[in-house]
C-alpha cells in the first residue's frame, strides 16, 4: 500500500496504533497453519467499535480485504492474509467490560484472553467452560469467529453454545447488535449462530456477552493406559453408554505419549500403546461415583493400568500434557501439519485405526490425540514442507483421512475451522447446495468479498479420491 | 384451487391424503392465535421427503405458498395460510427413525409428537429436555421450526440447544443434509442453527436428529407462594446469585392461580399474590441440597410459604396446574392474547410491575405467569375480539408491554416466534440492520417467496410508541 494510502486509516487510529514497515508486515504474514504465508498491506490497532466502522467504510470504498486476527493460533490459514489487506489487531480492545453476576453473563472486547478470562470469572465463582488448547495465548474474539471448542467440549458445548450477545460491524460499516442477556429470544433468523464461526467472513466482531455457569465444586482426574487403541476406543463408548457424560475424555497415542514425555518429563509409561485422560466435574459424591466407574470401565475394557491422579498437580501435570501434545509433536520434524476430522463417537476406533492404515499406505508419520469423548480427532502429520514428494504422500493421506471421516458420518473439521486450508474440502461435507445456500449468503451480506477473502470458500474443490475402504 | 390445479399435487400424495372440501380446509384456517384466520387452496399429507421435494417444485413453478404445519398449537399465526397456498401435514411421517445409544442421538420425522419422544427415550433412560407447555400435543418439527422453549429452559435450554442434523427441502425443491451425530463440527457457516426457528420460511423440514443426555437420576419439586409480586422475583435473583440452576423456577401470578384452581382444584391458596414452583434434578443428594438451599432462600426472602412438594403425584398436579396456566385463562373471556416478553433475569420484577401498571393505565385484564428462571414472560390478556374499542386498549397496551421488555434488554418473543402476529414488532429489536440482514438471507434462499410468506417479515413496521416511562 503506498504511503498516501495509509494517511486516511493512519488518522483513524493514530501512528503508534500502525504497523506498515516491512518487518512489521512480515510478523503477520502468518499464522499457526504449516505452508501459509503472505503479507497484509497494514497492520491497525483501533481501540473501539467506531473506529472499526471506520476502517471498514474505508475499505469498502476502495475494495480493501479486511483480516481481523486474534493471536494469529488459526491452524487452517484463517488469519493469513492471502490476499493482502488491513489486519485488524484487537490489543487495544483487551477490556473486561462487565460481570453480570445475576444474568450470569461476562461482556468483553475481543482482544481477551482466553484463559485470563477464565480465571476472572472462576474467582467470582463462576464458570466459562470452553478450553481450547491454545487458551493461554487465544483470544475470545478468535475463539467466537472460529467457534472453538476445547477439551471440555464433551460436557459442555463450544463456544456457541456460550455467546448471548454481540456488537458486528457488517461489511458496509454498519453497527448492529445481535442478541441479549437472554435465556430464550427467538426474535427472527438466528443471526448470532450465523456469525459465530463464520471466521471474519461476515463482519468483524467487536463486543461479546458471554453466558457463564455456576462453577462445580470439584473436579478430578482418572488415566488409563492400554496396549491398544481398540480398547481405548471402546472404553469411550462404555463411559457414554454407562450415562456417564465426563467432562474430558481425552487420547493420546503412543507417538503423542513419547513426543510429551520427550518434552515434559511427566512419567508417561512409554511401553503404552494409547492413554486416556479421564475428568469429571461436579459435587464431591457425584464425581467420586463417576470417576470410580469410569476406571471400573477402563479395567473391564483392558487397560493395562486404571487409576486416579495421586493429587490435583499430578492432575494438572497430565491435563497440561495433553494441551501440550501440538508442541511437543511439532519438534520432532521440521513441518506439523495438524488435523481436525471429526467422527460421530461411535465410530473413533474405526476412524483411528483408518488413519494409522492411511499413515502406513503413503509412509507418512502421523500420530493421534483428540477429545475422544466428542470423536474430535487430531491426527497430527509430522513432515517436511521442503520435501516435495513427501508432501504429495502427505496430501493424499490428508485427504484420504478427510474422506474416511466424511464416510463415517463425520466433518471435516470439528473445532479448528475451514479457513484457506481446508476450503477445498467444504463441499464434500456440505454437498452443493450447502455450499451454494452459504455462497448465497456470504453474497448478500458482503457483496464486495472485502471480509477475510479467500477464506472458507474455496476456488476450486478437491476432487474426491477413489478410496478403496478395507 | 381450481380442481385441476390439485391433480398435479394429488398424484403424489394420492387422494386419501388430500384435503380439499371447504370443511376441510376451514379446519386449516387457524391455529392457535387469537384473530388470525385464512382458508389453505389444499392440504397435503406427504409421506417422504422425496414428496415434499415433488410438491416445493410443483409450488415453486406456480408461484404457490407453503406453510407446513405440526399440530397448530402456533401463538403468533405462524401456521395460519394467510396468503391461501398449499398446507403441508405431518400425520404421515411420525416415526421415530433411530434411538443411537452410543451416540446420544435420536433421529424422528417432524410429525412426532413432543411428549411420545420424551416417553420413548425415557424409557432407554435417556432424556430429551426441551418441554414446551404444549408438547402433550406439540410436534417435533413444530417445535424445530419454532426453536420452542418450555419449563426446563433455564437449566437445559431449548429446542436449537439439541438439533444435531436435519434434513431439509429447500424452496427451489433441493434436498438438503445439514450436521451430524457430531459433538462439534465448524464445517461452514452455521446453517443449521438458521434453519431451527425459521419458521417455515426458509424450507420444509423433513428429518430431525436430536441431542440425548442421560436421564438425571432423581428430580423433586418446591412451592412457594408470596405476598408480593417482588418478593417472588426477588427469590429468583437470589437462587441464582447463590449459584443454582434449578430444572424449573415457575411463575404464577394471581389471577392465574385462580384460573388455575378453579379449572383443576388442586388446592391452590386464593390469597396468595404470587407462586413459585422450582424443581431440581440430578443426583439424590445434589437435588436433596439445591431444594433446601431453594426453600430457605424463599423464606428469606418472605414466602408465606415454602415447602417440598409432599409426593410425586403432587408435584406432578402442581407441573400441570402451570402447563394449563393458558387454558384455565381462556376460559375467562372470549379472546385470550398470550403474550412472550423476554427480559433478563435481573428485570424479572421490573417487568412484572410494569405489566400491571400498563394493564391497569388501558384498563385491561392482564395475568401473567411463564418461566421466571428464564425471564420469560406469558402476559396473557383476557379479553373479547368484538369489542372493538377494548381491543384498541389491549393493543396499546400490548405495544407498550413490547416496548418495556425492549428498554429492559428483552425481546420480543422468547419462546413463540414471530409469526404474522409480531412480525411488525421485530424492527424494535433488531433494528433495520437486523432485518436488512434477514431480508437479505431470505431473499437468497427464497427468491420467490413461497415458503411461509407473510411471516415473520412484516409488510409494515409499528412505530414505536412514547412511552413514560415509570
Amino acid at each position: 500500500m503506498e504511503l498516501e494510502a495509509t494517511k486516511p486509516f493512519l488518522s483513524i487510529v493514530g501512528e503508534a496504533n500502525t504497523k506498515h514497515s516491512q518487518a512489521q508486515l512480515l510478523a503477520y504474514s502468518y499464522d499457526a497453519t504449516a505452508n501459509f504465508q503472505a503479507k497484509p498491506d497494514l497492520v491497525l490497532s483501533p481501540s473501539s467499535t467506531e473506529e472499526i466502522a471506520d476502517i471498514v467504510k474505508l475499505c469498502e470504498k476502495s475494495q480493501i480485504p479486511i483480516i481481523s486476527r486474534g493471536s494469529g493460533t488459526n491452524l487452517a490459514a484463517g488469519t493469513v492474509p492471502t490476499q493482502g489487506g488491513v489486519v485488524i489487531l484487537f490489543n487495544n480492545m483487551k477490556k473486561i467490560l462487565e460481570l453480570d453476576e445475576e444474568n450470569l453473563t461476562v461482556t468483553v472486547q475481543p482482544g481477551v484472553i482466553t484463559q485470563d478470562l477464565c480465571l476472572f470469572v472462576e474467582k467470582h465463582g463462576l464458570f466459562y467452560p470452553p478450553d481450547p488448547s491454545s487458551m493461554k495465548i487465544s483470544t475470545i474474539g478468535g475463539n467466537v469467529s472460529e467457534n472453538s471448542g476445547g477439551l471440555r467440549g464433551l460436557k459442555y458445548g463450544v463456544t456457541k453454545d456460550y455467546v448471548k450477545a454481540m456488537t458486528v460491524v457488517m461489511p458496509n460499516g454498519e453497527i448492529m447488535k445481535l442478541g441479549g442477556k437472554l435465556a430464550k429470544d427467538v426474535a427472527g433468523y438466528d443471526l448470532l449462530s450465523l456469525m459465530v464461526g463464520a471466521e471474519g467472513t461476515l463482519g468483524i466482531i467487536t463486543e461479546i456477552t458471554l453466558k457463564l455457569i455456576p462453577l462445580p465444586a470439584i473436579k478430578k482426574t482418572g488415566i488409563a493406559y492400554f496396549n491398544s487403541l481398540e480398547d481405548a476406543a471402546k472404553t469411550v463408548s462404555a463411559i457414554i453408554a454407562n450415562k456417564i457424560i465426563p467432562v474430558t475424555l481425552e487420547f493420546m497415542d503412543k507417538g503423542t505419549i513419547h513426543a510429551v514425555e520427550d518434552f515434559m518429563s511427566i512419567g508417561l509409561p512409554r511401553d503404552a500403546e494409547a492413554m486416556l485422560l479421564m475428568e469429571q466435574d461436579g459435587t464431591e459424591e457425584q464425581v467420586a461415583r463417576d470417576i470410580q466407574t469410569m476406571i471400573g470401565i477402563a479395567e473391564q475394557q483392558g487397560a493395562t493400568s486404571a487409576i486416579l491422579a495421586t493429587s490435583e498437580k499430578q492432575a494438572e501435570e497430565l491435563k497440561t500434557g495433553r494441551r501440550v501434545a501440538l508442541s511437543a509433536l511439532s519438534r520432532k520434524r521440521p513441518t506439523t501439519i495438524l488435523e481436525d476430522a471429526t467422527v460421530p463417537r461411535s465410530q473413533i476406533a474405526t476412524m483411528v485405526k483408518a488413519i494409522q492404515e492411511i499413515a502406513a499406505k503413503y509412509n507418512v508419520q502421523i500420530n493421534t490425540f483428540g477429545h475422544a469423548g466428542d470423536g474430535n480427532l487430531h491426527p497430527t502429520c509430522l513432515t517436511d514442507a521442503r520435501d516435495k514428494e513427501e508432501m504429495e504422500r502427505v496430501e493424499h493421506a490428508l485427504d484420504e483421512i478427510f474422506h474416511t471421516a466424511i464416510e463415517l458420518g463425520g466433518t471435516i473439521t470439528g473445532e479448528h475451522g475451514v479457513g484457506e486450508m481446508k476450503s477445498p474440502y467444504l463441499e464434500w461435507k456440505l454437498g452443493t447446495a450447502g455450499i451454494d445456500l452459504m455462497k448465497h449468503i456470504k453474497q448478500a451480506v458482503d457483496p464486495l468479498n472485502i471480509m477475510n477473502p479467500g477464506k472458507v470458500f474455496a476456488k476450486e474443490t478437491k476432487k474426491r479420491l477413489v478410496v478403496h475402504s478395507g
